[in-house]
């Protein structure tokens, strides 16, 4: 996932969109791999691209930079690191006019409103039911690249009339989890037990998370089990009891 | 800056600590060209560690997994990609150990606790405030690599009290900046304008950032206007009077 945009990379603006993303492809099975913010430049956005392009992700989004203003500019951005050209797109266009004509003020196509149908060759508008940028959708080999505006609620709006379908049809399991909350044991003292959950059964993952201030009566730790990959909820009972059963036998009943 | 934890990569936990850590970049005059977020493994790590070292930056902050427990690889990570062994840092565990002995049930330097002192060898610890695993802070050349646990409250105690004299000691310009809320214009009739403002005033950086619904008449866009480099307060009030006229002239008085 590639974040675009200087107000992330100046603090101004929490990176809301790629963690609700995040979850949203978790819950689909699907396992992220990695999320970049880098700024509005047509330095930052396609090296970012070639980069993520490189791993050979089966999806890549980027999020933001399809505005009408200056400084919205993933698309070229894109078309840079593709190397395809940005053409005038028949179908997005017809979006834009659209959105336009239905305003409360019925407004023409001025050139910053024609920029957001200009994409790169090759490439599909997905309708935004929330706004004016659509969405872009390019096959690009192995991956499927999505490009997605920043606006929050523009942006889930495409992925959810969008790219759930996409998601869907490359399968994936949704995970199961369990959360566990343990009072009166630092994280160090915790450790060797998890290890060996962790050991014991692989086809999970134990994330302690330490929460307020460690003390050896008052600590508090948040555990979090999940599945990974097709993993049956009945293994996360078992390594309940495992846990159980560890932290008795270590600090009694 | 790198962020590291799965629990950042499945939506289960917002990264606020790098939000709020290129915030404070940000006052100190600082530029931060890109966030990026990892799993928890000796894959994706190491990757991230040298990809940002490529691009020499003056500093490298990493985010989380300085702790205990199986999944905190941060220094191992680094340890593989800077090809330096870890060894036994005597001051860290000096640290761990007077931490762990204040306790209020005091307790020993087991192996998950020593752990946390072994640093890559030429690596210093700095020490944290507010929990156990001490920071760590290494030269690389021209890039000074600063790790800081993952638990927001230690990072930003060791950040005050350990990285605030070394971003004062480069020195840099904090940005001044003023925003705007424009009602009743759609971005892209803004768009020209403020492709004008940012040709005549290329020391500033407009950004505008649309809020709610867009409609003709009701339309909000937060307009953020900032220096960059050392430029002055003064042109930001420039810039308003040159945004003000133009808007007058556009659409009346």
């Amino acid at each position: 996932m590639l974040s675009i945009g200087n107000e992330l990379l100046i603090g101004h603006t929490l990176d809301t969109n790629s963690n609700w993303l995040a979850r949203q492809l978790n819950t689909f099975g699907w396992s992220l791999q990695r999320i970049t913010l880098v700024r509005d430049s047509l330095d930052s956005i396609p090296v970012g691209i070639v980069e993520a392009l490189e791993r050979t992700p089966r999806l890549l989004v980027t999020l933001g930079g399809l505005g009408p203003t200056h400084d919205d500019m993933t698309l070229r951005g894109l078309s840079i690191a593709i190397r395809r050209p940005l053409v005038l797109n028949g179908r997005a266009l017809e979006l834009i006019r659209k959105r336009y004509e239905r305003m409360d003020e019925p407004m023409r196509l001025t050139q910053p409103r024609k920029k957001m149908a200009m994409l790169p060759r090759g490439a599909e508008p997905l309708p935004n039911p929330a706004g004016t940028a659509p969405g872009v959708l390019l096959k690009l080999g192995q991956t499927t690249l999505v490009s997605l505006p920043g606006v929050p609620r523009e942006m889930k709006e495409i992925f959810k009339s969008s790219i759930i379908p996409i998601l869907r049809s490359f399968g994936g399991y949704a995970p199961h989890q369990a959360y566990v909350n343990l009072v009166g044991i630092v994280e160090s003292t915790l450790a060797p037990l998890l290890e060996n959950a962790q050991r014991r059964f692989p086809n999970l993952y134990f994330k302690s998370h330490p929460r307020g201030r460690e003390t050896a009566t008052h600590s508090l730790i948040q555990l979090h089990i999940y599945t990974v990959g097709g993993e049956k909820q009945g293994k996360i009972n078992q390594a309940l009891a495992f846990l159980v059963k560890g932290l008795t036998s270590q600090i009694g009943p």
